[in-house]
């Protein structure tokens, strides 16, 4: 395999996180084919009828690949979670203070939230990166969210919040005011109305919902003609937390470390990435689809169908986290399983 | 809460398994109403949006009620997993020969298979009950799969291999042939095409399908008039292992055990219950929809949505296992989250 790419590198101190991200993307690094064809060779001789297990074998055979292994275990997954205030916030796009972002902080590291309780379930190791939160964004509808260097001091956070040890990356956030800038990015970098990228979040509805998709508006009005970049996206319609949990999922791919995605406002963050470089997301897949519409649509366009969909719309990494039970059950199936021969069963 | 029904009680002995099972069906006890009440103001408190965890939340409180406590735990969550032999198979309608049933009983016994990978996985004590493999039931396209008697023994079994201190059963099964006795039984219950009842089970396709469909309609004519009574159907078109999981599922209910369906084979076996007796399932959730398109029909008439959908097929109590993930999920939320007041965080 090749060396990871040192801790922080790409956006050590550097003013142009545009640039820097790039230079982040230009080479990465694969999986490893030959784990991939051992694991498909591997599954095809284990004790059920081809194919029985549905998704679970291609998830095993996806999760050998990245790891450079046949047989793989699941013993290290870590949850990072990212917290960010947004300027668009004041404009009351959401149906929460944005006192509650450092609140909800507070209470991750209490242990009270629901991603405490997930992660502590499925066994992952988490940790928790307030941003910045007496300094929001700037209001995207007015001027860039972020600074060239703002961006990438939150990439940089991303990036070095990853454990090279962990052996899954889930990238969670905690933002007041978050999927107006997640709704933002995705009509920047795929088109479409407003509206149709716009949904709910924690709880709007009627006229809060269609002063929401005017904000959305209003942002890519502000920034048209400026969008062309996916990078420029982020730092114009982003928010820190958004721009972290793409550091870390960029930083995984160079470690090899695969991903599940989270719920809109994740794959929106994730999209850039995918957006910038095609295949830039090969190492990740979707957790589930939330109960916000325009996160189906946005995993429509990364081509990746999710593993679960239980109307979940909390964020936090929750719903990826949940499916981190569905991954290790798969590995189980795919690593634990006796073969045909082995267990002395005809094959059919 | 009611005693619970002593052991093999209903079907010890008896000639009369139809009788019998009418009879373990008409006292049914329900959920308790303070426990979901109580369940339900707890979850309107946590720290997340009012519906955030979508499915989760509902699936903590059902879980509640059976349980009778407000904020419950799964702490012995039980696989039992039945195998039997059918007369029908020696038609040629499985793509494996029959005795592959005792030979993956063999592998269940050595820990080879899917569900010992899965079981442990989520911390499930699994017990494994092959009834006399080396005497099929009857060919039902010509006879009574069972006689009264076998019926009422096979039902004694499954009610009897069910732990009263689990507080989750999961009922698997193994028995080349059993999607032909799966199919049989829902267009029986259920009425409709035999095709559109008759899928690809392990693996067959083109002629080998329509023959088997054809056993299907032969089975049904066979049997014409006499299919009135669900039990009946489940003796005369059923095998030991189905009617071995209706007495595990009737079990658990008298139990207030909660119930994790599987797949389609299951899902026709719990089906018998529930056209005996309306709610007799409301203990029951569906753990995920299969690849044999027949599940979702059968899903969709017990008025069940699943958990999971990942194109699983294998049978085993595999999907229903997965579906642990979830469940355990849902309840650490529920169970061990902080309120907004406990948090200090603003409630919006």
């Amino acid at each position: 395999m090749a060396e990871p790419v040192a801790s922080s590198a790409p956006f050590k101190g550097t003013e142009d996180g545009i640039a820097a991200l790039h230079a982040a993307l230009a080479t990465l690094p694969g999986p490893d084919p030959e784990a991939i064809a051992a694991a498909t060779h591997r599954d095809a001789f284990l004790t059920k009828p081809p194919g029985a297990l549905g998704r679970l074998e291609e998830l095993a055979i996806w999760y050998a690949g990245w790891r450079g292994t046949a047989r793989p275990r699941l013993a290290a997954p870590q949850v990072v979670i990212f917290a960010g205030n947004h300027g668009v916030a004041a404009r009351g796009v959401s149906a929460f203070p944005p006192e509650v972002t450092a609140q909800m902080v507070a209470n991750f590291a209490a242990g009270g939230a629901a991603i405490n309780q997930l992660s502590e379930t499925f066994g992952a190791a988490m940790t928790v990166h307030p941003i910045d939160l007496d300094r929001p964004t700037m209001d995207f509808t007015a001027q860039p969210a972020m600074s060239g260097a703002e961006l990438a001091a939150a990439l940089a956070i991303g990036w070095n919040a990853v454990d090279p040890k962990a052996d899954l990356l889930i990238a969670g956030e905690m933002g007041i005011g978050n999927t107006t800038s997640a709704s933002a990015i995705a009509a920047a970098l795929y088109g479409g109305d407003a509206a149709g990228w716009t949904g709910r979040g924690t709880g709007v509805g009627g006229a809060a919902l269609e002063a929401k998709t005017r904000i959305v508006e209003e942002a890519l009005a502000c920034h048209a003609g400026a969008l062309g970049d996916p990078a420029e996206v982020l730092r114009r319609l982003g928010g820190r937390e958004l721009a972290a949990m793409a550091g870390a999922i960029l930083r995984a791919r160079h470690l090899r470390i695969p991903v599940i995605l989270d719920g809109f406002i994740c794959s929106a963050a994730a999209a850039v990435l995918e957006r910038a470089r095609q295949g830039a997301l090969d190492h990740a897949v979707a957790g589930h689809v939330s109960r916000e519409a325009a996160h189906g649509m946005l995993l429509d366009k990364l081509g990746k169908a999710p593993l679960l969909s239980l109307d979940l719309r909390l964020g936090e990494g929750s719903g990826a986290a949940l499916a981190i039970g569905v991954l290790r059950g798969a590995l189980a199936c795919h690593s634990g399983m006796a073969s045909f021969e082995e267990a002395g069963v005809s094959a059919g």
